[in-house]
């Protein structure tokens, strides 16, 4: 266990990268006395090491840096069917992966998970550094001391403590959250992100869903409904507007998630697969090109409402590599600007990235991550 | 001036209500020794003062209340023509209050401002608190050390250094912001909203200002942008989207500001005026009745977006009293609730207030409150 000192030291450095005893006693406000004792305990113990030599004025400087073995993390995603198992070093590198069936029954589903985990401790390098926590990413509501699942349509749970029923297969501390929340928290952790203290993350699936760090942590919103994006309405006129399984009209949902576009698709004859509509667009396909165009735009406008109303230093947009790189892609981010107010200065970049079979179980296993390396419930 | 230690009593206090010494130690995690410390230097210098007894569990205990008499503070709106000042207690109470024409020219009118600040403190009752600082509201960018205007296309304000200059004309501290913001501040002092830590509040005037305490905090955004909800987009159809003076189209100021809902009057051949256009609505007018709907709806369709992705505690929405009490409020409200996705448990609440001619300047006064109360800067 660490101290705060400690856990400030490993903060600073995994933030802004690696850092010598002459700044962190800077940045920390620390003496240079407090930050040699801490550090030669994180030297000590095997979570920092020593690296090149820096030379600027006054004697050459070591800098410090994070180890690849200092600790391991296990992230398991249950965003989708297979769920996916990963183990990865705290650079968000992944050491093993696995995929196993998703289950909706939890004893079966935890019994199997519990499984997958050994079997990737098993798979991993021998010189990999000790798992110290599981991370959980799942469709749904979490309660705020990631411990249960309070309720998830797609997994039809209720009020199932996760955290303790693997924490107890598996002898690890377990930290259960959304999967749009671990999303934007692994960008935070282990992508370009983790030096903005305002970004938010969109992601594009068969729903959408978004999440935002503000002031360096996660937005849950006042009653933990910030970032339903997805029910933001984008169709006015509610004579036209399509319905919406929330049960009201015009929801963003409705026009640019990956089922709304599938659905257009087959109510238009055509094929409803991504690839095979993108590459009807391609050949300029108009019923191909006029729904890619129209679920474009209205992510478009959607981005537009959130950076007018929050402003963030970025929005990342996380979707299907075939979608990323279509028409799609260029009509949202047009549509985006052309609502978006000019102003002098710098305005909120947009960001569009291909999701991996691994990223929510890399979201997860941040979480995991976060609590060893800051040991704080960044909640 | 106070240490640490006193600013979080009161701060603790002016947010809670009046609190005993234990409560405080209690909320404070402070010892009742260093409670019992700051809570006599603070009963000396005249800022608490000892209530009633409250009997529970032990002894009674004496609850400790903010005096009305502990400072007073300034209070500048440059909103509009004319320029509001207003003498506040620490409570929100207005003491003393003048108009005078807004002049452009800043160095007129720092001495106008000056010549009326001396004049309701002049005209105030004499067992007022000591006027410790003045907030100064104004349209535009201000500096973040609420220092500068750095640009007020009302005002003509271009790198205008209001703090300086009303400084050394008045001898009192100067702190300047942003109009909205300021209205928000004032909400979270003097207003209902200061137990929220995450609220949002969105002015209806001539234009559309919006802005949100986050984590108790002024949220601004990245890049100062945040609560730009004017010109978030509401017209998805480009085609009919009316034009803004932003330069894009079918932003929410086009038809839900007072400016546009006018505009739309007079296009229609009817009084462009708010009190005679509602007066032809009630009768039942076809044409004023449109203009007030399409107004309402698409506010509710706006602040339906900023629900969604912010779900703050509750919007707060300030407005002039005729439009208030119009059909313009029941239609935003039908339509909010139209577009905000029904989750089980709270939800974000609407609350619609009249707009006073002291809203603007309350705020204002607020900031130097703050100041004086919190002793750092809630930028």
């Amino acid at each position: 266990m660490f101290s705060t000192g400690h856990h400030r030291i490993l903060s600073a450095i995994t933030r802004l990268g690696p850092k010598s005893r002459t700044d962190l006693a800077r940045l920390l406000g620390l003496s240079k006395g407090s930050i040699s004792i801490f550090v030669r305990d994180l030297l000590e113990q095997g979570i920092l090491k020593e690296q090149e030599l820096i030379f600027s004025q006054g004697r050459p400087s070591v800098t410090l840096g994070l180890r690849s073995d200092a600790a391991s993390f296990i992230g398991i995603s249950l965003h989708t069917d297979p769920a996916t198992i990963v183990l990865t070093d705290p650079h968000g590198e992944v050491l093993a992966r696995h995929q196993i069936p998703r289950e909706t029954d939890p004893e079966r589903c935890f019994s199997l998970l519990a499984e997958a985990v050994q079997k990737v401790r098993r798979h991993a390098e021998p010189n990999i550094g000790l798992t110290t926590g599981i991370g959980v990413a799942q469709p749904g509501f979490v309660s705020r001391d990631r411990r249960i699942c309070l309720a998830s349509a797609a997994l039809g749970w209720r009020n199932v403590d996760v955290a303790s029923e693997l924490s107890e297969l598996t002898g690890l501390p377990v930290f259960v959250e959304n999967d749009t929340n671990a999303l934007i928290l692994g960008e935070q952790l282990f992508g370009a992100s983790g030096e903005c203290p305002n970004f938010s993350l969109v992601f594009v699936g068969d729903g959408i869903g978004s999440t935002h760090i503000i002031d360096n942590r996660l937005y849950r919103g006042h009653h933990g409904g910030a970032g339903e994006l997805a029910h933001s309405p984008v169709a006015f006129d509610l004579q036209n507007a399509l319905p919406c399984r929330c049960g009201n009209r015009g929801c963003l949902e409705t026009l640019a998630s990956l089922q709304s576009i599938r659905g257009a698709a087959r109510s238009a004859g055509l094929p409803s697969e991504i690839p095979e509509l993108i590459g009807l667009a391609n050949t300029g396909d108009p019923d191909a090109l006029r729904i890619l165009h129209r679920a474009g735009s209205a992510l478009g406008f959607g981005l537009a409402q959130l950076v007018q109303i929050l402003d963030p230093s970025q929005v990342v947009v996380l979707m299907d590599a075939a979608l990323k790189d279509s028409v799609f892609s260029n009509v949202l981010r047009q549509e985006m600007e052309a609502h978006v107010l000019k102003r002098p200065g710098t305005q909120s970049t947009l960001i569009l990235r291909s999701a991996s079979n691994d990223s929510f179980a890399l979201g997860a296993a941040s979480i995991a991550a976060q609590h060893f390396l800051f040991g704080i419930d960044w909640i």
